[in-house]
């Protein structure tokens, strides 16, 4: 990791196994959870033991070794195709973030030819997506902070850190940037129903680093908008489409709307990896929706009466009209759209 | 009670006590909280056994009969002088409803003259408050429906009910009417965080009396006004501007500046006890900030580190020009302002 990135590790392979930071339970409980099979993996990465779109995607390229390695094991010659359901199960753990999807594909792109042993190779590939991961996270911080002034007050939503990440984060990345080149007030983080990872990951990772947070309701954040000064909101995204829309946590879309009601500028920090370009715009993103308990409680504790349903669709779609700034480790671009963002990739991709 | 009132007793005057439905535990726990003392009067209406401003009114109402019956068993003479202490904590037990100052106001213009057993003539009165509060909310159930077309799927924020009032619902009442005239397909309830008003009171209250009732949370509004042909956001009051600035639980103002950018029309339904002519506008309200536990956790679940700051404000001012039409007893008002808000009250007023 760089000597830029939090402490916290979010991920890591050791001896055989994925380990995961079981987010389910921070901050109170710190504990890993060792993924020894893809199965493993699936199931951690649907429970959301695991979670923020780079860090699923850095999660499944170690789950594709440990696929690779076992069918490796019980077919040495035909390895590549007894591993395909594995990889497709892995691909379909969940549906919105896009890194997902590409990290497979990055990982099925080393393929050792046949007769190789895959596993030292993908291995180090997956290794070298999860440094690569921290070292775009640095870069996109650094020129996130760029954007801001001097005392700002910005406004995050769902947790984009470190957590989130191989490390140091997208949003809480240029957060992180700001903070050290003195430019940061005070971080206002939305608790980020129904799954907290406002209160429970932001508010945890930014205070372990002593950054000023400051936690408030989803619902607070425009009144805050009117009344607080707010700079700006910056968010990370799970998946951005072709023209610039951009799927992330729900709620995102209506600090979207409520920071262009009030000129607060919106930023939003994430790798390519995130950006699907066969995904021509926000409608055709697949929004994920969890089952309704989650809502219908507060962690163990019952809330909703018997008998009542709930609606939890856990991303919503902001078209890029209302994005301000993308933020990505090959650059910045103002006002995405489908030229701006295709221009990212350069002219050979 | 009107017949066409809710059957949820969300107060009552027993015994030469006021028995109140303790809202903190509601929907689990069904128990009363019997306050034989002003003191324990005040102390619900701060600890919110009793919620939401007309049901704070009258709960005050019977607040001032206890405070006024212990007054004059004591100075039978000079009651008058011994009730001020009281009446004034009273009215200091919350910041931002003004139904609560209404009320005694109004208890205070029936004292009797001096010699005069006070007890019988302020309880019945009490007792009159109490049913002009649900004649009023049928009156402005009926009102506010008749702006709905059939199959309209509604948005309503924290509670503003049957269990806010003295039955029947402000909000919920024009709902209920709704219902009744078969005009209404759905109630979305956000869960109303930090309180959770929406998740346990409600969608409680609604699913009681079979009204069909979906919890999102407080985040998800946005993205349902756009992909979710609402028709209506109805929510209720805590104090009305003199120039139609509403102030209701936080929340409620990201909730207009999203319908108005969705063209999804909001109304307002409040009586006019809400109003208060003396505060010119939604700038002069004060808003109640609340402990930053009830943000920190739910009940008995910590969720934020220790440590961590938490912003609290319970209530937010959403200025007249977001609202569409503000439903009172006395009349509908559209694009509510200063000089049709006075209207409201006559010529003589």
């Amino acid at each position: 990791m760089s000597e830029n990135a939090s402490t916290v590790r979010t991920l890591f392979w050791d001896d055989g196994a994925l380990m995961l930071l079981d987010q389910r339970v921070l901050p109170h409980e710190f504990t890993y959870v060792r993924c020894s099979t893809v199965e493993e993996v699936i199931d951690a990465i649907r429970a959301m033991v695991v979670r923020g779109a780079p860090a699923i995607g850095i999660a499944a390229a170690y789950g594709a070794v440990l696929a690779v390695g076992a069918a490796f094991e019980q077919h040495a010659d035909t390895w590549r195709e007894a591993v395909g359901a594995d990889l497709e199960a892995l691909r379909a753990s969940r549906p919105t973030a896009v890194n997902l999807g590409w990290a497979i594909d990055s990982m099925v792109g080393q393929f050792p030819a046949p007769g190789v042993d895959p596993r030292p190779q993908l291995l180090a590939y997956a290794r070298l997506l999860e440094d690569a991961d921290v070292a775009a996270n640095v870069a996109m911080g650094e020129r996130g902070a760029a954007y801001l002034a001097a005392d700002t007050r910005v406004i995050t939503h769902c947790n984009a850190g470190a957590l989130a990440t191989a490390g140091y984060g997208t949003a809480l990345g240029v957060i992180r940037s700001a903070w050290r080149q003195d430019k940061l007030k005070v971080v206002f983080a939305t608790e980020t129903r129904p799954w907290l990872q406002g209160a429970r990951l932001t508010a945890w990772e930014l205070h372990e680093d002593g950054i000023p947070v400051t936690l408030i309701a989803d619902s607070a954040a425009a009144e805050l908008m009117r009344d607080g000064e707010i700079g700006w909101v910056i968010t990370g995204a799970d998946r951005i489409a072709a023209n610039g829309d951009v799927a992330n946590k729900i709620g995102t879309y209506s600090l979207a709307v409520c920071a262009r009601a009030h000129g607060v500028r919106f930023m939003v920090a994430a790798p390519l990896s995130t950006v699907d370009r066969d995904t021509p715009d926000g409608g055709a993103i697949p929004i994920e929706q969890r089952d309704g308990a989650e809502l219908l409680g507060y962690r163990n504790c019952r809330t909703a009466p018997p008998g009542v349903a709930a609606y939890n669709p856990v991303f919503d779609v902001t078209p890029a009209a209302l994005i301000d700034v993308l933020v990505t480790e090959k650059g910045a671009v103002e006002k995405p759209d489908h030229v701006s963002i295709a221009r990212l990739f350069g002219p050979c991709d």
